[in-house]
């Protein structure tokens, strides 16, 4: 037999998962500076809050999303994506009672079946902030900067962002209106999926990949705002400059959903020969109140971490996320072995990385297993050390032997 | 409407989520000391894994699993512990092949649908170290030791860790003759669970929290050990001693299932009134194997953090989680605001954490919000500020004011 892991998924194993590590801790740190809160919420939820704050029409809800009953009979749907569960939260607990912008983020793992392909699995893995409660333009500006930001930081080449304004309720159906007119002559022309669209949600067919040449011609939704939309997008785009953000307007950038308003926004990077999305995100002032809470604004981003790390390896960007060991400890025999296990503990508990040999392995193997966990000094015990309370440390950068004091060994490991 | 959370699951908001956040980082600041390096692993897997892995009689697999159907039509479960995806994945990824022991961790959410009652979730979370590849007996001590140095390093109280050895699989064999002699005539006096569990695994029924008080005269598992088992645990103990943990001999501490052998333990600590079980864990020879890999020793531990973080609140251990920010930028009229915003880009990309209002509120608010935010400075600017390129820099600890250029604002914080 021999089990495998489900078709989708992946192990990341030592190596790997430092990466990981190291890009979570720069989202978190990005995320302190910026105050931004974590919130974590539960890895699934009810079936309903996805179908009514993703969309019922949506391919996520249609087609994608892991859907089980409990044991209680219940309905229930792992996360497909971070908002939907973000703003439940927030409703369900009452943040928007609280004197400040409630500002959060999340960082774990979402969920779609999505037929296997490179780059998507079934459980994928997000960074997303959103920011509840403020319209300032100010916010929508430091949400597209903070995200900006983290791909700068992390050493991402050829950032930028394409931002648009797809405007309040009533601009979008007049939009809405005027797509129509410019869609329905060559309807028969499109792809089947466009096709179905344009009855349900014009918006989103200009998302479409198979049909976006033929759409060059499409009215922009920035010729429809009105002075209210015009004026917030004018300052989105003032603090930008500010923030030195690498900004394009796309007016073809579109969120298909009705709550989407003003700000929408994508990050895009230099991939292999073409240019990578990396995540995006946007204004939802209808989304709270239409997943039942109080009429509180939100804009939010969410950023596919395997996208990123893909992006990083495309570029060849180095993280140095592994950490080296800070000492190995070798004991020849018996009673220098009991001393080693001793030793070892005190210097883990002085804050040092350091390892011993747990498979009874001659001294040469062990200084090989030293060598692969790249350990800054190794440390050797015999019995004559042993009786004088002595150990010979060896510095593995320079090459460097000394005797030193076994009560003062943890001094000398800086 | 309004929906709420699934029963029995918790949303981490923030001013919690900073506790999970320190204790996350103690433990990942623990492997870093001991080189153990993270493993992550699906958040659900082939439901036979766990049934093989965890094993069918257990109370786990029959009453407790998420088990579904994915839309492939196989039979998927979150889930329910770690070490069954950490051995899946060891296996399958071959790591038995690398020369070292594969010392690996991981932390998070696991899923049991249990009865809701106080502390306990269906969606919880564990932190868990595995150490495969050695039978050394300082690598039982080393993961013994890596738990309760996290427990201590915590700052808990009365943390002990109770130890036992179950033997090998010849060893348990002959115990559990002389367990069943000892249970079969008292068998009509026990509860129902005990009744079935004589005849499934009798080692399990010492574990019963009904019976426990008719079970002190039962014989001692380690008058049956043989001298491997025997030496080996004298070893195991004499190491804990040089480490200096607290440990307690408990006879009656045994793992109920085969592929356990030699040394099991718990974590217990002070609670509000009686001892607290935070986790355990044991050695596993046999587990690898079972699974479908080669006949590789294994150890480790579970550790249940939503315990940890209620008995940290019951002894009243304050972890000082959540940071202060360093600096509340106020800006007095529209030119101020807009400076400021680029300031506090500025101050964010210095490392700082930077904050200001969004919500147009008077000075007065603002400072409210400074205060909340546990503010070390605010820096205020107004219009003649602005003009001499100047800004009014606050310290919330000392009161004491000054005026500072706006270019060398990031040089006054510190």
């Amino acid at each position: 037999m021999g089990f495998q892991k489900p078709t989708g998924t992946q192990d990341f194993l030592p190596g790997t998962v430092e990466k990981w590590q190291f890009v979570e801790a720069k989202a978190r740190d990005l995320c302190r500076r910026y105050n931004y809160r974590e919130i974590r919420t539960p890895m699934f939820e009810q079936t309903e809050l996805f179908k009514r704050g993703v969309g019922e029409t949506t391919d996520i809800v249609e087609k994608e999303m892991y859907t089980f009953k409990d044991k209680g009979d219940r309905s229930m749907t792992l996360r497909p994506e971070g908002t939907a569960g973000v703003v439940r939260s927030y409703v369900e607990n009452k943040l928007y009672g609280e004197p400040d912008v409630s500002k959060l983020y999340y960082i774990g793992p979402m969920f779609r079946y999505e037929r296997p392909q490179a780059g998507r699995y079934r459980q994928f893995h997000q960074y997303g902030i959103e920011a509840f409660g403020a319209t300032d333009p100010a916010i929508d500006a430091e949400v597209v900067s903070l995200g900006y930001q983290f791909c700068k930081e992390l050493g991402l080449q050829g950032v930028t962002v394409e931002i648009n304004s797809v405007g309040n309720p009533a601009v979008r159906a007049e939009y809405r209106e005027k797509l129509l007119a410019f869609l329905t002559p060559m309807k028969d022309n499109l792809c089947k999926d466009c096709q179905s669209r344009i009855e349900r949600n014009p918006m989103r067919v200009l998302d479409c990949k198979v049909d976006q040449d033929k759409f060059t011609d499409a009215p922009s939704i920035l010729e429809s705002l009105d002075e209210e939309c015009s004026v917030h997008f004018e300052q989105v785009k003032d603090y930008l400059t500010l923030m030195e953000v690498d900004y394009v307007i796309n007016p073809r950038l579109v969120r298909g959903l009705d709550y989407y308003t003003h700000t929408a926004f994508e990050y895009k990077a230099q991939g292999i020969g073409a240019i990578d999305t990396i995540g995006g995100g946007g204004r939802y002032n209808g989304l709270v109140g239409d997943i039942g809470g109080p009429d509180q604004p939100g804009i939010g981003f969410g950023l596919g971490l395997e996208r990123i790390l893909l992006i990083l390896e495309n570029q060849e960007i180095d993280l140095n996320a592994v950490k080296p060991l800070d000492v190995y400890l070798v004991g020849l025999g018996e009673a220098a072995n009991r001393e080693i296990t001793k030793q070892l503990n005190l210097l883990r508990q002085h804050g040092f990385a350091a390892e011993r040999d747990y498979l009874g392995r001659k001294m040469k193997a062990q200084m090989k297993s030293a060598d692969r966990l790249h350990a800054r000094y190794t440390a050797i015990l015999g019995d004559d050390e042993l009786v004088r309370g002595e150990i010979a440390l060896k510095s593995m950068e320079t090459g460097e032997q000394r005797t030193v004091k076994l009560s003062e060994l943890h001094l000398c490991l800086e």
